[in-house]
């Protein structure tokens, strides 16, 4: 069955980003430092490197992957990926107003004003089945207290930021307690970790 | 050779605590699901029951380690352990002041007011070339600022505890990067993640 998966890469102190958005270089290391190439689907983002034990791992996951759902605020720092998102699936944006310089909806993006649940239940209709991913922490944390949440990816890094924007921001009705991780898959210079959301 | 290495048992977002010392329940249930009993030396705390994999990893460690460093607030909060380190070593605190019930150095505890590159180095000292492990976010902080830190071993437990105490709180010098890890071994509700520190 299709589920709905928060991934992020984040530092050993728990920060998906550093200070003022900083930190990047350093959290995105793996995406560089390995032999096995991943094309990207976006023009402004080079293919990845990444090691072969991460490749095994993530190859298989983005082959599972239908839809992205993602925060204005990513969609706007990345400033859209120059068009499409590097893994060539369908990206639900979810915001408080359209973009004006986007004003249909394509196969590239789909913009959806109506809160997270509308969000996903969007996502997974455009996934056909296949799962959901759900990136950034305000949508991490919006769908956890949603309760629509199946899983979640932790690629673990080691550096430590010091502060920054925590993966579950500010969560509500913590602590929250996750099962596994079902799978540990150590690359370089990132430990992949899989959890289950206790339903 | 000998090494010194910080341990803590951390949550997913990077607390070794919650919210008002809250939250150890949580962190702590790895000490308590499995079949593999760990002797405690102190009267307070009894002995822990840790899964195989646990056990095979920190019963080796355990071996290895010859002297505590802790900070004052971690010997307060445990009431000194009853008497005794669950370890059974000599156990250094650093603190500002000796405590007024225990006047005199022992086995048990020995205190140092001369800051942190002197407790480690007492504590090198009756290590007897043993490594030192150094508990407690405070003093991993230190030890990794003042360049005393050879490596770090984090428990990550499923738990998000969405705030609390940083496992290095307010590291200046931040960004630091680890190499690994070396070791990455799951147990039961509990990845341990080996990391060596940069020098």
């Amino acid at each position: 069955m299709s589920k709905v998966i928060a991934g992020a890469t984040m530092s050993l102190d728990g920060f998906i980003a550093g200070p003022g958005e900083s930190g990047f270089d350093l959290l995105f290391q793996w995406y560089g430092n390995g032999d096995v190439e991943i094309p990207s689907d976006s023009p402004n983002v080079p293919a990845s490197r990444v090691s072969a034990a991460s490749a095994e791992l993530v190859q298989a996951e983005y082959a599972g992957i239908g839809a992205l759902v993602v925060g204005r605020h990513l969609y706007d720092m990345t400033k859209a990926w120059g068009g499409r998102h590097p893994l060539g699936v369908t990206t639900v944006v979810l915001t408080h107003q359209r973009p004006a310089d986007r004003p249909e909806d394509d196969e590239n993006f789909v913009f959806v004003t109506e809160g997270i649940e509308a969000a996903v239940a969007k996502a997974r209709e455009l996934a056909g089945g296949k799962n959901v991913v759900v990136n950034g922490g305000q949508m991490a944390r919006q769908c956890l207290e949603a309760g629509l949440l199946d899983e979640v990816g932790v690629e673990l890094v080691p550096v430590v930021l010091g502060a920054g924007k925590p993966l579950f921001a500010e969560l509500s009705g913590a602590p929250v307690q996750f099962e596994g991780p079902h799978t540990v898959v150590q690359g370089t210079g990132v430990t992949h970790l899989r959890y289950r959301v206790k339903k």
